[in-house]
């Protein structure tokens, strides 16, 4: 038996491998926070995965609101949640003191918390102590499962389609959600596949594939999209950028795990240097998409570009629509905002199926 | 202030970052190994680095030996000794409880112990304690240093070298050592920058990058390789290979942190399969060659091969002199055993520095 297949049987779920299962549905818990940029893990699970959100709640009566019902954890726990998910960032990526009663009240309530911050909820005071007096986990999203094996690069059944990106946070999550979306209207088994925090919570489990130890990279990837049936597809949500400076091997062992039979270029137009990394110039999608084949192939040699997903987030809908369209011509690829969706993105659809 | 030079500082060594630091000289703890294979790491450090190594120690009177002369962890205490190495390998990787007296004793000598095996030390029962009682450390080279910053791709001052390879386990640490050993044998400043657990052993600290965090890869190797002086050479051991199915992540984090000037492929003639995985093929040295200029240049546009080094040891020197010639000629680079040595070695120097 391989270590692979040991650990698959030993989570006693085939279809999800060993990866993280969160406690759904949630009770998204918003802080005392006013500007939604910081809640924008609450707006993505409240967009993405409405079937997975019960109602919210806040430790302000003035915090921002997704427009679900506010509610105490008491009140979500009798409707049905099975956690509280601290759906808000803040600058410094802390749990402040503000927050933690009514985390306890959500513990007390018989709820989990559900983290996806860079501190560790078993370093609060207090929290600890309280989740193993009433049974409670105390779950971080950023930890990995422990038992990840080395990479075997055995091709594994079933389809498997990987968004990639010139650079970080250009909607390589947003993308992956949005084909499975569309493959699922046409009829079309298809699963989410999340390897960052905002995406485990919606996808309700995944692995954070930053966080993995780099000598198991590739395995981790193998692992979160397991044998499958030969229709079914998984869509699997990139992670950096091959062209990164840092984060290129996360992107490289990612790729070469989930051995995908399409990948689709996730790019910002307008952004000339990488977010954070000035001296970097973004690359172009042709460099992308020659590397990712390049790379690509040694696990299945039969990848190839499914279409271009452009972030047209700064541009107003006819300056999309004109570049978009210039640019499918030019590159000889479909490219959409699946944002805007459209004929656009329902060519790029049945490109990557074609 | 960065991340970066925060952690330097605090390190308080500049010219070695804050990477691992051993205590050096060692006594050479052999067990009861009676196999040379299973000694790999105690030859090494006895070929590659005889001014750190005091001595040798066995469980059994019958081990293999070093050819250094052998004595009791108090002797070597009383020649200067500060650590005892594990410096063998059983195939379970694994400590088992006949070493464990002498372990003892090591420490009641007031050595450190020094292990690059899979079990942590604090995992073994009365050595913690032992250790703690008598104010010693227990010391795993697997174990990375705590504060990896994320990557700046920042340019560094000083010249690098990496060693690159077609697979795992084919010289890439050799061929490091013996090409900074011709630096030095030139007069040229040159450190050989470890990271392997017996690499790190030799050099006396490093960075173990396969057991790095995959944000943090490319910036453990940005702390490996420091600025340093504009002639200084650093001789960075390589991981894996970039077409490797399970650590090509690892291969390209290295690459982008260690910025190198000069790389040098490493390879071994009439291997056609991967190790351990065989369904595999070993891809060519031009294939190599290829890839890594084209990921390489990302963070140092002047990087360019420097030659290649082939493993001939399944050769005589008659069939690895006429295969070094004809795949010379082939390449158009420098090809050489640096076991071998010879004209062969010194033209790839040449080429390296030129």
């Amino acid at each position: 038996m391989t270590a692979i297949q040991r650990v698959r049987e030993d989570s006693g779920d085939a279809s999800d491998g060993a990866a993280l299962a969160l406690p759904t549905p949630y009770l998204l818990f918003v802080g005392d926070v006013h500007e939604r940029g910081y809640a924008k893990t609450a707006f993505g699970l409240k967009d993405w995965a409405p079937d997975k959100c019960v109602g919210e709640c806040a430790s302000d009566p003035l915090a921002v609101t997704t427009g679900l019902p506010r509610m105490t954890p008491a009140e979500a726990a009798s409707r049905g949640a099975r956690s509280l998910v601290i759906a808000v960032a803040n600058s410094g990526g802390y749990i402040p003191a503000s927050w933690q009663p009514m985390l306890l009240d959500a513990i007390d309530a018989g709820l989990d918390i559900v983290s996806g911050m860079h501190v560790r909820l078993a370093n609060i005071p207090g929290l600890t102590e309280a989740a193993w007096r009433k049974g409670r986990r105390l779950i971080d999203v950023r930890t990995p499962p422990a038992d990840i094996p080395v990479a075997t690069g055995r091709k594994r059944s079933g389809k498997r389609l990987l968004t990639v990106g010139t650079d970080c946070a250009l909607g390589k999550k947003y993308t992956a959600l949005a084909i499975t979306r569309a493959l699922a209207q046409r009829g079309i088994d298809a699963d989410f596949r999340a390897t960052g925090q905002t995406g485990i919570m919606i996808a309700g489990g995944g692995i954070p594939m930053d966080a993995v130890i780099a000598d198991f990279e590739a395995g981790a990837a193998e692992m979160l999209s397991p044998d499958a049936a030969p229709g079914h597809w998984d869509v699997i949500e990139g992670q950096g950028s091959l062209l990164h400076p840092a984060y290129a091997g996360v992107s490289l062992g990612l790729l070469h795990g989930s051995q995908p039979d399409i990948f689709v270029v996730c790019h910002e137009p307008g952004r000339r240097v990488l977010l954070g990394e000035e001296e970097f110039a973004v690359p172009s999608v042709e460099e992308i998409v020659e590397l990712t084949v390049a790379l690509g192939r040694r696990t299945n040699p039969a990848i190839r570009c499914g279409g271009v997903s452009f972030n047209t987030s700064e541009l107003n809908e006819s300056e999309a629509t004109r570049l978009m369209a210039e640019e499918e011509a030019r590159l000889g690829l479909p490219v959409a905002d699946p944002i805007r969706g459209g004929p656009a993105f329902d060519r790029l659809i049945d490109h990557c199926l074609g």
